[in-house]
């Protein structure tokens, strides 16, 4: 990595900002390439709670530079045989626990490279105290990634990689039920149920009708611009996941909805329930 | 912007930092300007507060560098005509939605130059959806203005700007009534109680007594010098605001008291309340 | 400080996130050295907590590289005659008024020089408002350190320094007790039990076994991996103090136990309490 080429990379983790945890990996990674710029993308992740961790990765992740990379560690798995990986993605990096948290991001941006980590779980362990993975092992990682080792030479390429198991819309006769899957600060609720899911079914998405926590949200629209100032809408978001929002406004506050609440997809005739 | 002048860039949002907004329009900004540094202001303005956000900014904007490049993204009334404003501030720039969050860096940094950014609102709209203005219309323009853009040639001078139509304090017979309007984590105390609303009622400012939440806390000090540890005192901030404060602790805690707590100024001889 | 070697200064506070205190003081230290690098290490620590502040600062700051300066702010006795001393530890740099929050870093980094900042006091007091240590005092210190100031130049070397008086374990006839001194966002429980004094008491520490809030938590370990998934354990951590931990869990929980919980080390044969 040449000086003219800042050397960027962000954090994800459920570490929390109280603990000294997330400032012990960037001294890591400072002591390893003291030209690189960190940037947080979230700490605050629900403790071990990939879904989250994976919704913001690919939420956050597309709008930095090319080169960028991205080190996650929510990573509930570890102390398992979970495997470590760095890939390519859209031209950016990542450096992540196999556990699914790469799903989206998979979905949303080409892959260009995967490679397992080799030998990643060896380090500290010689350590007497419990191996911390942020710090003993992303953490040089990401800092030996700095300082320009290709990721292609980390490892062998893997044959497949782990992505979420959401839970599925479940089909019924005449509607898709889903659930509601992250809920932001502001009130916007994104569910599982993918676009393509709706598409499949339905030829003509514009005679639906959602409802969420048992209230009536209406047609899915194409952008918010089609709701008033205090009305809730249903709309495919960038991630091709059905989301429920309030247009200046909290959808989970007027709704009473939050993470678990149905979502459900119908056709307009059938809209009775 | 030369080489050898860091581009520094503050964000003062009400996004927090568990989702992925904060995170996305720094990867915007860090894309258009990679050796920008970046500080956090705060991310955790009560949502849709702008006269937090205008007192915090205004206590943390005047400690930095010349050159400055303050974003601020509390903006509730995104998505109606509310322009989009960009000024220079004794020598600091300011990116801001205009809706008085600028209010109290009016007051204390001298104005050199406004204009109305043109046609901002127009960014993303192209999208699917929503757009996210801190991400797709303030990064952007934060990017350019990085990168040398002089803002003056962003739009016209505005002939007005929007300042925070704060609640007056109430004049009564012998007395000023306001109200707390911002209270911090160690418990001070801001009011609405203006020092020249008091200097122009009242020569004599020694002979006044200030109560809090009905509570007297005394005469209004010079310093803070002149309460002992654990008393409560009255003072004139740096914003020009009446403050009610405990030397060492805790006034919301001694007082019981918090934003919307009543603040009382009066005259000595009438100290019977 | 040459251009090749980045101006690396952490902070670490009770100030919080919210107000724009720690903002204010990242102007400061900006305006002073533009090319600094700032790294937040917490500033969550509970207020006035110095003993949260002393273990948070020993766990963070031997990861970073060497002639980083750390500046402490979590100071209950600003004020009072406390001074403010600089020092040198395994070479890198400490800012931190004398209140004890050096105590474990004391105790695990060599010391290599310290300075008592000779008039650090006197900064800011002609204003108006109080001087808020933090930004009048510390920040601008740290930025003449920054800047290339020797540490030894600031003021005398002291003839001592305060360390915290922790709450001592109590010896019994057949038993250490002591207390939880912090729990960390997992759940990790620190008590206030050093190695030295269970090694001094006892030869055959194998013997021993640990309870924690009135429940076994077992023998002391060498290293997490004697514990399967759920389990709890209990070992010396990089501190030397004894740690009560959960293999991928969380010890407060599993144990009902927090900051203030009984941690007894008692012989096995003895062990029917």
């Amino acid at each position: 990595m040449t000086m003219a080429k800042p050397a960027l990379v962000t954090l994800l983790t459920d570490f929390g900002t109280a603990d000294p945890y997330v400032a012990a990996m960037k001294g890591v990674i400072l002591r390893a390439c003291p030209a690189a710029t960190i940037v947080d993308i979230s700490h605050d992740i629900p403790p071990q709670d990939v879904t989250a961790a994976a919704l913001v990765l690919a939420q956050a992740a597309p709008y930095f530079p090319p080169g960028t990379l991205h080190v996650v560690v929510v990573d509930p798995t570890v102390g398992t045989d979970r495997r470590i990986l760095a890939g390519r993605f859209a031209g950016q990096l990542f450096l992540f626990p196999d556990n699914g948290v790469i799903t989206f991001v998979a979905e949303t941006m080409a892959m260009q490279v995967l490679a397992v980590v080799r030998a990643a779980e060896s380090a500290g362990t010689a350590s007497v105290s419990m191996t911390f993975h942020g710090r003993d092992v992303f953490a040089p990682l990401a800092g030996q990634i700095l300082n320009g080792l290709d990721i292609a030479r980390l490892g062998p390429q893997p044959s497949t990689y782990k992505t979420l198991d959401l839970p599925r819309p479940i089909e019924q006769e005449d509607r898709l039920i889903g659930r509601v899957i992250y809920a932001d600060r502001f009130g916007n609720l994104i569910s599982n149920v993918p676009a393509e899911a709706v598409r499949r079914r339905w030829l003509d998405t514009g005679r639906l009708i959602v409802s969420c926590a048992g209230r009536q949200v209406g047609p899915i629209q194409a952008t918010y611009a089609h709701a008033k100032e205090g009305e809730a809408l249903a709309l495919f978001n960038s991630m091709g996941l059905l989301e429920v929002a309030v247009n200046r406004g909290s959808a989970a506050q007027k709704l009473a909805a939050g993470v678990g609440s149905e979502v459900i997809v119908m056709e307009a005739r059938h809209e009775r329930q």
